[in-house]
Formats: C-alpha cells, structure tokens, sequence
C-alpha cells in the first residue's frame, strides 16, 4: 500500500499567490520564472523586456501591458490613469518605440463613483494626448461590492521601434556607462506616505511621467544604445539586478551620484526604505557605451524630466549577476532584491 | 446666501457603479457613450467597433482588448483563460485581422491556489497555439485578499488586417443578409447553472472557440462582407441592435432560423431567459450582400464551428434603428438590449 503517496502534498504559503509575488521582488521574479513562462514558453515572450517585439513585414512592432491596482487611486502627483498611461508609454519609450496606440481597460467595483471614473478618464486623456496617441479600443467591466477595490486598469500599448534602434539585455557590455535621469524613489515614498496618512511637506510627489522624450533623447545623443529600463516596482535595484543576473555582468554603482531628493531621502529614512528598492513612475536608466555617457546625460539634462541626469556606475565583467554599491564612506555594499513586499499595491 | 447651490446634490443610484453597467445591456451603452466616450474622444476610438485599426505604413493593425471576471473561473467547455484567448483572437478575427500577437495581465488575490494558476496558464497556452499566436508580453499583478476574486484576466490583441479587407457598422446596407455560424445561448446558460449549482445534462457547456477560420472562411467566400460580430455580452440581441441603431437600418429576423441547441433551449425556459439576450463565445454573425449568403452559409458549414450556420435575416430601409423578430407563429417582436443586468460577470 502506498497511501502516503496519494495524499494531497500539505498545502504549504508557497502553494498560494502571496501578495509578495506581486511586489517586483524576487518572489515576483520566482513566480515568472517558474510558474509563467515555463506554461506560455514562446520566442516572442522569451527575451523578457519591458516591451515585446513583433515583425511586420519592414516594421517592428513594441507591444506592452501592465494593470494598475495602486492603492490610494489618487495620490499626490497623479492618479491611477496618468500612472496607466505614463507607464505603459514608458515601457514602449525604453524598447525605442514611438508610440501607435493604448487601448484601456477597466475593471470597476459595484458602487464605485461616476464622478471619480470621470476624474480618472479626464487624467487618462491628458496623459494620452501629452504623449501624442490615443486610446484606440476598450473595454469595461463590473464585478460585485467586495469583489474589486474601487477599480483596476490595464493599459496596452503598441509602438513602432525606431529603424535601427537595437536595445536589450543582450545588447549590455562590460565598460558601458550607466545613466540615471533624475532623482529615485519619489512614487513610492509618496503612495506609501499616502497610505499611512503622514505628511511630508508639499514637496512629495509621484514623479509619475511620460518618458517618450527623454529615451528620444538618449537616443539621439547616443544611437548605438545598448539597453534603456524604466525602474518601477522594485526600484532601480530590481532594473540593475535584473540587467546583472540575466546578462551575467557586474554593476558597479556609485552611490553619491545616485540623485535623490531631500525630501524623499528624509521620508525613506524614517519610513526604513532604501530608496534604490522604491518604485518610479518617471525615470530612465540607460546603458550607454562609456565614450557616450557625457553626451548622454548632457543630451537628457536639456530636458525638464532630465535635469539632475547623472552617470551613476559601470558595467564590469568582473563579479557577473552582482550589483555592487560602493557607499559614499567609501565602503561597499551589495544591491540585492527584496524578497517578497516591501510596498504592495505601488502601481 | 445660497447655501441650496453649495450643497452636494444627493447620490442617487446613477452617480454610482451598478452591476448592470458592465453586463452589456443599455447601461453598459450608456456608460460607455454618456461617460468613457466624451471623456475619450479621437478619431481612432471613434467608430467603435471591436477592434481599432491603426495605420502603420501600407498595413493596417487591429488592436482590441478586454479584461476577463467571469465567475466561475473555470465551467462546462473551458475556464477563464480559454475564454479569454478566444475572445480576443475573436475580436480580431471579425475585423478582418490575422493575429499577430497577444498581451496578458494578471490580476491575482493574495491566497489564489498556484496549480489553479497553472491550469489556467496551460489553458491560456495551448488556446494561443491554436490560434497560431503567441502570449508576446504579460503583467502580474497580486491585491490583498477580499480586493479581488481570485484571478481576473486582461487580454490584449494586435492583428493584420487583411488588404483589401473593408468592414464596419457603417458598410451595412439595406439587403444585406444576416448569417449567423451557429447555435446561441450556450455559453451564458452554462456559466449560469454552473453559478446556481442546475445540472441540466452533459450536453450543455461553453462555446468558447477561436473563430479565426471561420471569419477567414466568410471572407474567402465574399470578399466584398460588410460586417462581422461575435456576440458576446448581451448575445445576438446586442450585437443586432447596436448594428441598427448605429447604422439607422432596420433588421428583420426570422426566429426559426435562429439556431439553439435542445438543451439550451430547454434550460432557457426553465431559467426564465431569452436565448437572444444570452452570451456566446464562438458565434460569428456576418453582413453580407444577399447574392452572397448562400455562398456564405455554404462556406460556414465546411467548418466544425459552423456545421449549423444559417442565414437568419435581412437588413432593410423600414424602421431604422430597430430589430424586428419574426415568431414562429407568425406574430412579430422587437428586440431590445435589456436594461440592465440579466447575466453579470459572464466573461
């Protein structure tokens, strides 16, 4: 007899969705790597960046999703459909696509206020026209009291890579520069000091923007681009470790050109968050062959998302999948990803 | 004073969310036109049609999106992540479009079981091969439990649309034909006694199936097809009306000839339901020009999914905007969307 063998396996945390696997960190990564893309294993899916590409005839076609649960729906800085949008035409921004179209979904909750959905469409235009496309299609659905959280978005978007453009993990050397363009953390700091109803001065916003311009910029200052990510969930450790692991190259970052404001390095410390695992909903990081860098950042600096640009690290073949911080005391510390939720629910 | 002017004016049902506002009848309608339109406005959005299509050099891409909350997520026939492939591989496939790639985003609540995950990741895999497609991009997001229910699903597709190929509420003429590739009714039903725990035999499941053949099909045998649906939310009742409203032409329908399978007729009474109003997930109904509705019904049935196609009615000049149901008695009804919720979160 075998019974022990056709007992159920004890239902152990790990056999359900934790809100960590949600979180950018590397519960997140482990639920992709393991349970996601073994089950869609494809070739278009396979090269995992912030957009996919897909050939047709002399085009190539950037296509990207991301929904948006953020909690509060409306926060200083922007609101959910600002964040929707600027989002998803950043990851389009990043692949080196100028974007075609967003199409927009809702998810609404039973009860949930015309008036606010009226607020967050206002918002959802705005930003759609201040990156110059259109929502082209849609879809609405509602769900019963209790059954959502007020509402979800998803955003789609598709873009035309720029002709020539070729960016990728794959594309990352060792000796590029690594170009920051302005200062971290400022999105998630400001969500969580929402949350918590603490008050940090009217200096504390989401930094929420659209980054088309910017990556044009970087673009133009330096065609031969080898990468571009915009850090959000996970902050800019998740984008670094993520380029260090999957390309097997050391970072190296120095972390007193790392811009951060006052006021958001101020709330990071009494709230215990390192601003580096903080989301961003407006910043570009860019891997830039070293020769470029200067031109890089004096290219994004003309540019009011790009004003405190700063060469921030090097990519080194020494130490491959490590990121390494060395501290403004001169010491050096390793820039890891969290484990599971540091902040749930950030976008 | 006027203090009357500065009062708030009271909430009344309208000034938020109901359920029925996501069920397809005349309050999804009015939602979408009275708030999402305006809100949304430009020329790509504006026709309306279930996917958009962008210009992108001498092609034409389709893109259409929609988000997935059925309940139960998995029923008779296929779960949420079939349904949610097919969906939208449907929606290009009625634009004239051959698939090219599609966008998931998942929406999880904390506690979701990872093997249900996985089922539906399989699901959704072998639903895009047979559909010739690949998941190219995706998004995980994960809410806190009791902030969802247990996994929605957002997908997001881009096709080619066929040169040549010119379809749309506003190339319906009067004479046309009206093909309709099979039974109604049945995926609504079984969702339904599914939810209310009503066995009604194990013929009753989902029609949940891509119809890229088939609309392939219709265009093979009438190139010049001025219109394709596939009735989903508020089933062929919603599609037929939307299509004479917006078109100002009336359609006149002959009951008989509308085909619906024994047993969901059967559980249709017994639930009180009218199979016209009732959502399908593997119909196509097509606009034809008359000289062409043989050839088209005669296509249809080479096809497993179409074995039972018919043409069902005409498009003619008289009572624009309405939809006119010849009985099998002779008598006449109209067919209107319903108010309000009969059937919420069927897809």
């Amino acid at each position: 007899m075998s019974f022990e063998l056709t007992c159920p396996v004890p239902i152990t945390e790990t056999d359900r969705i934790l809100l960590g696997h949600g979180s950018g960190g590397r519960l997140t990564t482990r639920l992709i790597e393991e349970t996601i893309l073994p089950a869609l294993d494809n070739p278009l899916l396979a090269p995992l960046e912030d957009a996919a590409t897909i050939e047709l005839g002399s085009h190539r076609i950037a296509m990207t999703t991301d929904s948006y649960v953020v909690t509060p729906l409306f926060f200083p800085g922007g609101d959910i459909g600002d964040l929707a949008v600027n989002g998803t035409i950043n990851d389009l921004a990043v692949s080196g696509a100028e974007p075609l179209a967003l199409s927009l979904s809702l998810i609404l909750e039973e009860g949930f206020p015309i008036d606010d959905l009226r607020r967050i469409l206002a918002s959802i235009q705005r930003a759609a026209l201040a990156a110059g496309v259109f929502v082209a299609t849609g879809d609405t659905k509602v769900v019963d009291r209790g059954k959502a959280d007020g509402l979800f978005v998803n955003t789609t978007g598709i873009g035309r890579v720029r002709p020539g453009v070729r960016l990728g993990t794959r594309c990352v050397e060792p000796g590029d520069a690594i170009v920051l363009s302005g200062p971290i953390g400022d999105h998630g700091i400001t969500i969580l000091a929402r949350r918590l109803d603490l008050d940090f001065g009217p200096d504390l916003a989401s930094d929420t923007a659209p980054l088309h311009e910017v990556a044009a910029l970087v673009l133009a200052a330096c065609p031969d681009t080898h990468a571009m990510r915009d850090p959000t969930r996970g902050g800019l450790a998740a984008s670094l470790t993520e380029i260090a692991s999957r390309r097997r190259v050391g970072l190296v970052v120095d972390e007193a050109s790392v811009p951060v404001s006052e006021t958001t390095r101020g709330a990071a410390e009494i709230l215990g968050l390192d601003p580096f695992h903080v989301a961003n909903e407006g910043k570009l990081v860019a891997f830039v062959p070293a020769a470029s860098a200067d031109d890089v950042v004096a290219a994004l600096r003309t540019h009011p998302l790009g004003r405190c640009a700063a060469r921030i690290g090097t990519v080194t073949d020494a130490d491959p999948g490590l990121v390494t911080v060395r501290t403004a005391l001169g010491s050096e510390r390793l820039l890891d990803l969290p484990f599971a939720e540091i902040l749930p629910r950030i976008c």
